[in-house]
């Protein structure tokens, strides 16, 4: 799973604004930014980081989202950190005593992209490494987001947890079409070049008694074409198709057969 | 985000294989084992890992997955590795000249949902951290997983890119309600108690003239009613507005008002 920075593609930015509320590690903050960058989010807030600020411990573990981490801001509470968004979600795994809307992250995603697609400021945050969000900072949060994992082993660490809320807020503005045949050079082949393969083959099956009876023959050939048009055949695969059948049958000549 | 082991909770395991080929750093390794564990898988096999196996790097950064890192098969060749599996899925983030079909990871989880369902023997490749998967390892697989990112920046860690395949594998089977009230001991208050508070505001607010004219009370009640409404209050909350109107109401009589 590489790649990397790729300059020549026009990089996507903007987005809500990442919160991290007294994150304790630089490590944490730099793969925060990095996971932020690959989800093509940029207005990374922070309040109180124990370490201080700048951090190289940050920059180092940015590997490569420098624009992130360059731009963070810093803040010494987290009231001022979302002071001028009107929407904010905060992440918890806790279930708490308060009365607060829980969402999952599919829905927050979704309805992060309505808000800013309505023009609001929208952010969401992240509490420090080991204690989570305190109820305090809930309170400035008007919808909270739960990660559904696995119940006995549901710890994430703070930049994975940064990088599913990204991916998906990505996701959720994304038009990548859920499938497609990468075909390269070539394209799918139309019925017309199935269709004369089929026949071909079949043709040269009836020579050899690969049909073992004229009764059978039809559901034999629909085995047979079934099973090919499962590979959904690309112009190039038909004609090496025919390359391979033949071979085969040219072997077979030149073996002496009929 | 924190919350960690739980080992009163049923740990859900078992789903696909996660195939690792020829990993490097034996944290990568360890922290891949934690984010299966987090996504409910638990079957890891590793081809080659650099540098040996058992690693004690991998244990530590598993952060208390040692199941899985305790029960990973290691194997010389891809090919073993996914011998008993009947369906193959591979990541990648890198157009090939090979006539595969791709597929985002949302539709791939549904896919390896279907199959397992169905008793099949399901696994999903990573390639080594520099170079991703070869294509005569691609070949292995049926189908090849790109997830949709920031196209300037898609590089991804293997840990992150192992958590947002299991993520959507465990999103797939997950019966979390997408949205829900957090309402702790109380419940939703009824239609009967939240108009019963409307109609004592209401008539608290005609006796200090807050309605300025006959004409405009039913648009400013209906204004009123409809911010309270978005409010989703529950039993307990409209019990502490009442006390709040009530002492708004007594702190003016207090002070000498009507």
């Amino acid at each position: 799973m590489t790649s990397g920075q790729n300059p020549t593609r026009e990089s996507i930015l903007g987005g809500p604004a990442v919160i991290l509320v007294q994150p304790q590690l630089g490590e944490n903050i730099g793969a925060c930014a990095r996971a932020m960058l690959n989800c093509g989010l940029t207005d990374l807030r922070i309040v109180k980081p124990r370490d201080g600020w700048p951090n190289p411990k940050a920059n180092a573990a940015a590997s490569g989202a420098d624009l992130v981490i360059d731009n963070a801001r810093i803040f010494e509470t987290t009231a001022e950190a979302v002071a001028d968004l009107e929407s904010v979600f905060a992440t918890t795994v806790r279930t708490r005593d308060m009365i607060q809307r829980f969402v999952t992250p599919r829905v927050a995603a979704g309805e992060m992209r309505e808000r800013y697609a309505a023009g609001q400021k929208v952010g969401v945050m992240f509490g420090p490494e080991r204690t989570g969000l305190v109820n305090d900072d809930l309170t400035l949060a008007q919808t909270l987001v739960t990660v559904p994992l696995n119940p006995a082993f549901s710890s994430l660490n703070l930049a994975q947890a940064v990088l599913l809320i990204g991916y998906e807020w990505f996701q959720a503005g994304d038009r990548t079409p859920d499938r497609f045949l990468h075909t390269g050079q070539t394209r799918p082949a139309t019925m017309a070049e199935r269709v004369n393969f089929f026949e071909r083959l079949e043709a040269l099956l009836d020579r050899t008694g690969f049909f073992t009876s004229e009764a059978k023959r039809p559901s034999m050939v629909r085995t047979l074409r079934n099973a090919f048009e499962r590979m959904e055949m690309t112009e190039q695969e038909v004609r090496s198709l025919h390359g391979v059948v033949t071979a085969l049958v040219e072997g077979d000549r030149r073996k002496g057969g009929s």
